[in-house]
C-alpha cells in the first residue's frame, strides 16, 4: 500500500496524526484540531499550506455511557472498501478516500469544510433544497449496484466476501433490534416516559416483530447497504451533499437504509411539529416525500428491463422500509442513540413529541404492511402518544 | 486426508473403482457395477466379501440431452461436506460418508442396499409409512438447525463461506427459475401440451413471479438447505427412510425444500389422480398432510423459546413453500428434467394429468400467499386444466 515500514497501531494525537498526513497536505502539515466525539474513531482535520484533509482512526473500543465495548479496528478496512464501491455507482456522493492505512486503521479523507450534518440543518429549521434527492439516488444506487439486479454473480459474490456481517453489525442488532425491547442497561430515557419505555418489553406484538426483523436484517443478503443512514451521515455544502459514516456496510435487506432514512425525518418532522414548527414541519414533510420519490424514479431508471418485477420489489421493499422505521424511531426514543433533534427540545414538549414517536414507530413496526409512502409517512407522523 | 499421495483425477471405471475402494469393503474388492445413470456423477456399488460400499464420483460435465454442460467437481466436496453437517443435526437420516478423495472427488458412503426411492414406491402404488415424517425432520431439522435460530453467528458465519452460492445453484436457477419461460433449447414437453409449454413464456404474472422468486433464492440466506429435495432423494429402507443427493446444499430459502419435496408429491397425486387410482390418490393426500403437520411440529420442538416469532415464521415458510412448489411443478413437466410419475402414464391421460399440473404450479405461483397447508394442497393439486 504505501511504502514505508509497517508500523504499530498507536491511537493519533495531535502531533503523530499531522506527521502521519503530511504527505497529503504539500509535504508539511502545520496544524491538527481533533473534530470528531471519539466515541467510535479518533477524527482530526489536518491542514497544512493552503491545504487540509479529515483523518479518520478507528479505535479499538465503542465507548458507551460509562463503559467501553471492545471492538476490533477491522471496520476502517470496511469503510475504506465500501467507500472505493459506492463511489463508483454513485460518483461524488461519498468522499473521496486519498489513502487508507490497515495498520493505522486510518483514512485519508477529501475535506469536506463548511459541510453541517443534515440533522444539525434540519434543527436549525435550514432550508436544504437538493438534498433528499442526493441521499435518494445515493441510496438507490448503491442498493441496486451491489444487488443481484445488475451485478454478476462472481464479482457480487467477491464483494460479499468482503463485507460479511461485521462487528458493528451485531452493535445494530443489539441497539435496534434488541435492546429496547429487554431491560438492556444500554438503554437511557426520560424519566418523564419510563411508563411507556418499560411498557415495550411487554408489548409481545413488538417484540415478536423486532425478532423478525432481526432475521431478516441478519439473512437478507440483497445489496450492500450504507447500514447507518440517519440524517447525521448526509453532510451537506454549498453546492452538493455527501454521504459518510460507511463502517456499518455489509450486505442487507433493500428496505434498511430508506427505513433508517424516513425514520430520522419522521423524528425531525414529530420534533418541530411539537414545537408548533407547523411550517418547517411541512418543510419536512417534503423532504420526505421527495426523498421517496427520487429513491423510486432512481430505483425504476436502474432496473434492468430483463427483470420483470419491479412494482412488487418497490411494494415489498417500502413494506420492509416501514417496519425498520419504525424500529429505528423507537430505539432513538429509549435506545442507546438519540437524536438531537428530540433531546434538544425543551420540557414538557420533548416528552410529547417523544410519546409521539413511540406511537409512530409501533404503528409502522405493527400495523399490516405499508402499501405506499402516504401510508407509512402518516403511520410514522400520526399525532398520537403512545398508550 | 488420506496417507497415499495425490492422485490425478480419471473418471473411475470398474476396474479402478474396486481399487480405490477397497479398504472400505475389507481390504480386497471382488466387484463393482455401476449404478447410477452417470448424467452428472458415477455411482457404483463396490463388493468385498460380504461387504459393500457405495462410490460416487463428480463427472466435469452435466450430460444434457444432446450436449453437455461443463462443470467443476468442486460439487463432491459439497455433498461430502453436506452429509458431515446434515448428519450432525438429524443422526441417520442422510447416508455415513466413510471416505472422501478430493483429487478423485469421489466419496464413500454406506450401501443402502435394498433401499427404493420414495418416488419409485410412490410410482408403483406401494404404501410409505413413515417417510413422509421422516422427510419431514430431516427437513426442518436441518433448516433450523442451520440457521441464526439455533447456530451462533460465528458457527454460522463459517459453514457460510463452506457453502455458498455453487455451480448446481446456478443450474437450479435456469432450470427451475428461468428457462420454463423463455424458449430455451434445454426445455422438453410432449407434443400435445406445446400449446401452453409456449404460452408460459408469455404469461407476465408467471414470468413476475418467477423473476422475483430467482431473486429469493439467491439472496435469502437463511438455512443450509439440501437444494433438491424431490421424492427421488429419498430412500427408503425396510425400518427407516434417507436423504441423498445433498451437491446441491447451499444457504437459500427455508420454503425451497418443503417446496420441492410438497411438488413432487403433488406429481405424484396427480398422476393417480388421472390414471382413476383414486385410493392410491388419498394416499398421496396423506403423505402430503403428515410431511407438513410433522415438519411444524418439528420446527416448534426445534424452536428457541427465546424468539417470539414462531407463528410468523411459519406462515410465512409455508406461503414460500407454496410459491417454489408451483415453479417446481410446471419445470418438471416443461423443462429439462421430468418425473416418471408422470412421464410413464400412457397417452392421453399423461397429457391430462400434465395440463393439471401447469394448472396447479401456476395457481400456486400467481394466487395470493397460501394461509395454510389445506390451501396449498388444494391449489396445487385442483382438477383443472391449464387453459
Amino acid at each position: 500500500m504505501s511504502a514505508t515500514a509497517t508500523q504499530q497501531y498507536r491511537e493519533f494525537d495531535r502531533d503523530s496524526v499531522q506527521v502521519f498526513a503530511a504527505p497529503f497536505v504539500g509535504g508539511t502539515a502545520r496544524s491538527a484540531e481533533e473534530i470528531g466525539d471519539g466515541n467510535l474513531n479518533r477524527v482530526f482535520r489536518v491542514w497544512g499550506d493552503g491545504l487540509s484533509v479529515v483523518v479518520k482512526q478507528a479505535v479499538p473500543y465503542l465507548k458507551i455511557v460509562g463503559s467501553s465495548w471492545p471492538l476490533t479496528r477491522h471496520r476502517a478496512r470496511i469503510e475504506s472498501d465500501a467507500c472505493v464501491e459506492h463511489r463508483k455507482l454513485v460518483p461524488g456522493f461519498v468522499p473521496d478516500v486519498l489513502h487508507f492505512d490497515e495498520d493505522l486503521s486510518a483514512i485519508v479523507f477529501e475535506d469536506l469544510r463548511g459541510y453541517s450534518t443534515w440533522r444539525d440543518l434540519l434543527v436549525a429549521r435550514t432550508a436544504t433544497p437538493g438534498v433528499a434527492e442526493r441521499a435518494a439516488a445515493y441510496s438507490a444506487g448503491v442498493l441496486l449496484g451491489t444487488s443481484h439486479l445488475t451485478l454478476d454473480s462472481r464479482a457480487r459474490k467477491e464483494m460479499r466476501q468482503r463485507f460479511a456481517y461485521s462487528e458493528l453489525c451485531l452493535v445494530t442488532e443489539d441497539l435496534v433490534f434488541t435492546a429496547p425491547y429487554t431491560d438492556s442497561p444500554s438503554n437511557r430515557f426520560d424519566e418523564e416516559i419510563a411508563d411507556v419505555a418499560r411498557a415495550l418489553r411487554c408489548d409481545r406484538s413488538l417484540r415478536t416483530a423486532a425478532a423478525e426483523l432481526r432475521f431478516a436484517f441478519k439473512t437478507r443478503d440483497e445489496a450492500l447497504v450504507h447500514g447507518d443512514l440517519h440524517t447525521g451521515s448526509v453532510l451537506v455544502g454549498p453546492h452538493d451533499a455527501k454521504v459518510i459514516d460507511l463502517e456499518f456496510a455489509f450486505f442487507g435487506p433493500f428496505g434498511f437504509d430508506p427505513g433508517l432514512l424516513l425514520a430520522n425525518l419522521a423524528l425531525s418532522r414529530i420534533a418541530h411539529e411539537a414545537s408548533g414548527n407547523d411550517r418547517y414541519a411541512a418543510v419536512v414533510d417534503g423532504c420526505a416525500e421527495l426523498f421517496w420519490d427520487t429513491f423510486a424514479d432512481e430505483c425504476r431508471r436502474r432496473w434492468r428491463p430483463t427483470e420483470p418485477w419491479y412494482s412488487r420489489f418497490l411494494t415489498s421493499l417500502l413494506a420492509d422500509a416501514a417496519r425498520f422505521a419504525g424500529l429505528e424511531m423507537i430505539r432513538r426514543i429509549v435506545g442507546l442513540a438519540h437524536v438531537a433533534d428530540i433531546d434538544g427540545l425543551p420540557l414538557p414538549t420533548r416528552t410529547a413529541a417523544q410519546r409521539n414517536a413511540l406511537a409512530g414507530g409501533r404503528a409502522l413496526v405493527t400495523g399490516p404492511p405499508c402499501a405506499n409512502f402516504e401510508e407509512l409517512w402518516l403511520r410514522a407522523t400520526q399525532e398520537e402518544t403512545f398508550v
